[in-house]
């Protein structure tokens, strides 16, 4: 598929500008590379926004997650691109694809072009990293990778199921999964929710995904069993898939440490076990895209959240390198 | 005695509407039921809000804490009535009690009415969960369980001892305990403090409760020996008592997880040892009176802490039943 | 040298006024000694403040830090002086140096006149307890701390490294490490960077330090290896050192703890971490000064980040003092 889609469909992220005083201090800024003038070579790894929030407003929730690619961006951006000595090498490319245009555009529409999108960025061996929008952000990408793979596995990590029916209006951002399992064109093997709280999913959802052959893997077992363990059953359950997507919801950690978000929950994650979630499933060879979804500048506190998940971001561009380097 | 005077004391919560697309999709306001409607029939749980900040003013701390009950209550209403497959029972009653009155009343008047309403929904054979309220809310819920009870616990979890002398103008919210224990009419067998910080409590107000048998476990030892270890020995202490009153101070957890409170402590419980705690603590037989206290709206972000609170509050209602369950 | 300079340099922090009720609850102000009053008998430490925020302009951060002393001095002044039933002594002394001037004065005049105090108080026997300011708070306590030290060793808990090159400017709140290494005066032995993150820290300064024998721990190191293993090895890391400086850097903390910092990190470490880390540094012998820097109370939450700070202090003074009845 034509990689002309993406300049086609998509706006540079606003400019960012960082002030450094010495020239080896060196940030991820420094690896962005427009996808306009990527040669192919090299380690690399796509970046895409979508600016939406439509599917929250039809969800009934608060509109804001349109303004996340860019907070997330500008944020990692500015993140130093080393862990102790080890840093980002030089071939390393951060394929720079911008943000979708959505303006004037149903939902519908948007996710047509996303999928499109990314998957022509998977066909040209890309890994793909894709900041969202509503949690609806996810479901286009499931099926850009299931349609390059033959069993596909989704991870969600989140605070809820994200399994409701879809309203009179169409998708939305609480029903991407249930409309992943219904699409009969997808090679759908498992989908494994993480993180899932009590009293913030319905006992029918929770039915709905176990009926199926699905996984609910809920806060409180997780930490009855240990993230270590659960995340070694994940592994298992996913064993088979050739195609693996990570889905973030920033909502699964506790608000404490991301306010900024559409669904705040006042428990959940801790930045180190999202961290040590997403260095597992990410290092998973099959894993080829990756979602932070839901983050909510018009809640987030001092950039707190926005931060957090470029952080997480950071992380998922590492894992992915350093597994590329791995096999290499 | 009468449940009559809960209608003649209080009204009703400000009605919560929640937007819903799925039948199934079960909600506490599912199971809310007046006290008026109740017919005495299936496990219940009684449900009463008591918006007074009045101690806390002569305590003399930060107004607030009155808009508590109608907040947590509004939380709690839109929580799913389940966890993981399992939801709470279609018989199953949270007979809403609505508010206490309290405009133009002294804070001595509200305490002798609600210690009335509370004595009359335990008479009625019900379990009973308030919303406070400065931390002066406990006082009438205790001696509202002593009046049925031979050998009456006390477990407070709080960043502080609340056994400071009345003042002047009487009771505060700093106060309850040492009235308690200063109440020869109430026949109470031993007090457990958990979760005391240091340089937040005085060491005077230590040696008063351990000299008269209580215990204070603070947040350093717990530390040192693990909640799960502490939550077995409070189990033995509080073994012999037959009436057991649980006050969850929100200002026992870290203020980042609940910055609206009267008296933030910048350490403290997390929201997941605090739900280690009711489930523990709860679950014992003896456990009849719930409070959540302290919570104050002015200082919240987002609704952070009045979610929390609404969590907590689920929590103890889940274990409650969960518990008549195993019983019956 | 005469601690005349305290009071030429210095003005009294703020009055801070406390609401009590029973003569036995003290609190940190009633330990508050002018240093022009203090007798130089019984166990003491020496409390400056340092506003100012130069150093985090020059380094291009957000200003603030200037309000951070008056701000953890007046959250001090009302923590109860004890632990448990533990009270500090009667005869133990919190000698309040005041706040140094510094309107009208560069950052060089502030860092030459904070060495000339801090050595002076160390002359006269104290322990000192510095409230910054920017990191750069950091480098005159060192300095006078080598000065009477043969092998100094330092302990840096921060999210970054701070051993950026001054600017044209001078010192900055990015260099105070880098300054120390590389003042031939000093007798270093060995800087000790505890907590550092992730994607914070370029990597040519972690190998500036590891170059010249100094360690870091990152804190992904620390929670593979543990905290408990860290402190121990720190220990031995500075067995040979003489004179040890601990500098706490606020933006250690995660910001949901700590928001109110020049710089803050979403993930680090919590206040119980922190809490472990001051009573295990603090208690070794050598630990003649500590400071707490970085906090910008422009940007904090309700006093979150100043009343942790707070707490810290405190922790700070009952170490030093717990050590001292033990050697004494």
């Amino acid at each position: 598929m034509d990689l002309g889609v993406v300049s086609e469909y998509c706006v540079p992220f606003p400019a960012v500008h960082i002030h450094r005083t010495e020239a080896e201090d060196r940030r991820f800024v420094d690896y962005l590379c427009p996808l306009s003038e990527w040669m192919g070579n090299g380690p690399a790894v796509a970046l895409l926004g979508v600016p939406s929030d439509e599917g929250v407003r039809r969800n009934g929730g608060r509109p804001g997650a349109a303004g996340s690619p860019a907070a997330i961006y500008a944020a990692l951006a500015r993140l130093a691109a080393s862990r102790g000595t080890a840093m980002l090498p030089a071939s390393f490319s951060l394929v720079d694809c911008g943000m979708m245009r959505t303006e004037g555009l149903s939902l519908e529409h948007i996710h047509a072009r996303q999928q499109q999108i990314v998957t022509a960025l998977l066909g040209a061996g890309l890994r793909v990293l894709v900041l969202g929008g509503g949690h609806d952000t996810a479901l286009p990408n499931a099926r850009a990778l299931a349609s390059c793979s033959k069993r596909l596995g989704v991870v969600n990590v989140d605070a809820h199921l994200d399994v409701r029916v879809p309203t009179a209006e169409g998708s939305h951002s609480g029903s991407p999964f249930r409309e992943l399992i219904e699409d009969e064109t997808v090679s759908l093997h498992r989908i494994v929710e993480l993180g899932t709280q009590s009293f913030a999913a319905s006992a029918h959802h929770v039915r709905f995904l176990l009926e199926r052959g699905h996984v609910v893997w809920t806060l409180d077992t997780i930490r009855t069993v240990s993230l270590e363990h659960v995340l070694g059953a994940i592994a298992t359950e996913l064993a088979e898939c050739d195609g693996i997507h990570l889905s973030l919801d920033m909502d699964a950690i506790a608000s404490a440490y991301a306010p900024g978000v559409s669904a705040p929950a006042s428990d959940g994650f801790s930045p180190a076990d999202c961290a040590q979630i997403i260095e597992r499933i990410v290092a998973l060879p099959a894993c080829r895209v990756v979602d932070i979804v839901e983050l909510n500048p018009l809640y987030d506190v001092d950039n707190r959240t926005a931060r957090l998940a470029a952080y997480f971001a950071a992380l998922v561009i590492w894992t992915f390198l350093h597994r590329a380097e791995q096999c290499h």
